[in-house]
C-alpha cells in the first residue's frame, strides 16, 4: 500500500491535536509526517506513534515533498499559507472558513458529496462543524423526500472556540466555586450557567457568520434550493454540539420512514428510545465518530414536517475526523 | 384600600418562596396571610415583612376565610386540594398543569388575555413557564401581523425543576471539580456540561408533555389557529429560560416593525444591540419582571418570517410573578 507525506499545520491547537490522534487511530498510510506551526512555537515536542516529533515552521519551502497538508488554523493564516503549500505541490485540506464559499474549491462531507472532490485544484475545504453534523443525517432524507426548508437552533460547546474556550469555562467554574470574581476574555459575557445567542461575528443582516455558514454551506454541499434559517447559540458544555432541527419536505414523510433510513445511513447512529430515556447527548458522543440522531417525531404544524435532535463530537466529525476522511476518500478514488 | 386574606400553598418550594418575596416587593394588599404545607412540614418558620410566620397544614378547613389561595404545588396535590379550597370560598390561582386545559378554567397571562379572567369559577390556571415568556412578546405581534406558525426550541434552566434541580447541578459541579463520581437522581442523566432534550414525561406521539404544553396552551391563550411545534431542552443553567423562536405571519412583517412594537409592549424589554454584543441572556434576567427579547431578524427562508431570542426569569414571570399579577388583575377589575 502506498504511503504519503503528510503535514499538519497548527498541531498545537485542539483540532490539530485531535487530527494527529485520528491519523494514528485510523492507521492513516503515512510515509513522513511534518508538524508545522508558527516560528514562536518552533521545536515543541509532540508524541506521534510512540516517537517524539518536533514542530517546524510553516513557511515557504516547508511544503516541498508534502502530499497532503491538513490545515488546522485560522482563516487569515490559511489565506496566506494555502497558496504557498499548493504552489509547492501539496494538496491542502483546510479547516477554516477561508475558502469554503469559493466556487473553485470543493466543500466536502465524504458521506454527502464525495463526488465534488474530483474537481479539486489541490485545495479542499472542510465545512463548518454545525453544518457537517446537520447534513450527514439530512442527506439520505433529502435523497428520498426532498427537503424544502430547515429551521435549526444550535446548542454549541465551548470546544468549538478551541482550548481557550474550554479553559474559560473551567476557570469560571472555579471562580463560582471559590466565590472569586469571574472574568471573561474569550467570550463577550460569562459562559458558565449562561447562554450566548452569539457565535462568530455579527453581519449587517443581523445574523452571525456562524448562522450564515449553515445557510450558505448547506446550499453549496447539499442543494442550492434548500432554504435554511439558523440560530447559533453557545452553551456551557465542554465538548459536543447539539442541534434542534425542523425540516419540511416536498413529499409526505413519517418518523418511521426517517428512522428506517437513518438506521442504516453511513456515519449516523440512531439513538431514539424515549421509553428508556435514550436520546443523543453531548456527554455520550465524546470520542465518537458518528453523528447521533434521535427525538424523531412528526411536526404536526405542517403537512410534511419532521423534528429531530442531532449531536456530534464537534472536534471529531465536526473538524478533524472529516478532514482525515476527505484525505482517505482522495486516496480511495485515486484523485490525490 | 381593601386588603385580602391570602394563602400560599407550598411556601417551602422555590416558586412558593419567590411568590412570598414578590407579594412583599409589590406591596400586595394583604389583611392576613397563611402559609400552608404538608403535615410533615408543619410549624416551619418563614420570614414575611419582618415577622416570622409558621406554616400550617393544607387540609379541609384551612381555606375558610381565605380570599385568594396561591397554589405552588404539584398537579396531583392540586387536583385534590383545589376543590376543597374552592368549596371553602377561596379563589385559587394554580401554578401546576392540573387545570390548564380544562374548558371551565381560564388560563391567563395578564398582558395577553386578562379578559378571560371574567369567566373564572374561583379557579384560574397559571400557564407553563415556557409558554408565558413566549406569548408575552408574541401577543402584540399577533394582533397586527397574525401569526400562523411557531417553531420553538427551548434552553431551560434547572430551577424549572425546583430546588432539587439546582442542587443536583451544584453537586455535579463539585463532583467534577473534586473528581469524585457524579450521581444523578433528579434528571435521568448528568446535567453538568450536558444537554437533555427531555423535559417532563414522554407521550405516545413522541413529544414530551412540556413540548405539548407549549402547543396546547398557546392555542388556548392566544389563538386556536396558531400552529406550534416545539422542542424542549434542559441545559446546565441555574435560572432563566431561553427560547429560539421562529414565527411565520399572514401579513408581511419586518424586523424594524417588530422592534417598534416590542419597544413599547407591556412586560417586554427589548435588548437588541448586536453592535455592542447586547442580547438577552439568563444571567441578566435573574430577579427581573420583564420578558427580554432580542436577535430580531428576518427569516429569509420564507416570505413572512421572523427569528427572535426570548429570555425570562422562569421562577418570576414564568411562575410566581404571573400568579401575583393574575391576583392584582382580579382586584383591579373587581372580579374576585
Amino acid at each position: 500500500m502506498k504511503a504519503y507525506n503528510i503535514a499538519v499545520v497548527g498541531p498545537l491547537g485542539v483540532v490539530g491535536g485531535k487530527l494527529i490522534e485520528i491519523l494514528v487511530e485510523r492507521n492513516f498510510p503515512i510515509n513522513k509526517i511534518k508538524l508545522l506551526g508558527t516560528s514562536r512555537n518552533k521545536n515543541k515536542k509532540i508524541k506521534f506513534h510512540g516517537q517524539t516529533l518536533l514542530t517546524e515552521v510553516a513557511e515557504e519551502g516547508a511544503f516541498i515533498d508534502v502530499d497532503i497538508a491538513f490545515f488546522c488554523i485560522d482563516s487569515n493564516v490559511s489565506k496566506h499559507l494555502a497558496p504557498i503549500a499548493i504552489k509547492e505541490g501539496a494538496v491542502v485540506i483546510d479547516n477554516s472558513s477561508a475558502w469554503r464559499l469559493d466556487d473553485k474549491v470543493p466543500l466536502v462531507i465524504p458521506e454527502v458529496n464525495p463526488e465534488d472532490l474530483h474537481s479539486h485544484n489541490q485545495l479542499i475545504s472542510n465545512p463548518n462543524c454545525s453544518t457537517i453534523q446537520m447534513l450527514v443525517p439530512l442527506k439520505p432524507i433529502h435523497d428520498i423526500f426532498k427537503i424544502k426548508r430547515i429551521v435549526v437552533s444550535t446548542y454549541q460547546s465551548v470546544s468549538g472556540t478551541g482550548k481557550k474556550g474550554m479553559e474559560e469555562l473551567n476557570n469560571q467554574l472555579l471562580d463560582y466555586y471559590f466565590n472569586t470574581p469571574m472574568t471573561n476574555s474569550v467570550y463577550p459575557h460569562q459562559i458558565l450557567f449562561n447562554v450566548l445567542p452569539h457565535i462568530d461575528d455579527f453581519l449587517e443582516n443581523g445574523y452571525t457568520k456562524e448562522e450564515m455558514k449553515m445557510v450558505n454551506e448547506t446550499k453549496k454541499i447539499l442543494d442550492k434550493d434548500i432554504e435554511v434559517t439558523a440560530t447559533a447559540v453557545r452553551i456551557p458544555v465542554l465538548n459536543g454540539h447539539s442541534e434542534s432541527v425542523n425540516i419540511e419536505t416536498e413529499k409526505p414523510i413519517s418518523p418511521e420512514e426517517v428512522k428506517a433510513i437513518l438506521g442504516k445511513a453511513k456515519g449516523v447512529k440512531l439513538v431514539d428510545d424515549i421509553k428508556s430515556n435514550l436520546y443523543p447527548m453531548p456527554i455520550q458522543v465524546e470520542g465518537k465518530d458518528e453523528v447521533f440522531v434521535g427525538r424523531i417525531r412528526k411536526d404536526m404544524s405542517i403537512d410534511n414536517g419532521i423534528n429531530m435532535w442531532i449531536v456530534a463530537d464537534n472536534l471529531r466529525k465536526g473538524a478533524a475526523l472529516n478532514s482525515v476522511q476527505i484525505a482517505e476518500t482522495l486516496i480511495e478514488r485515486d484523485i490525490l
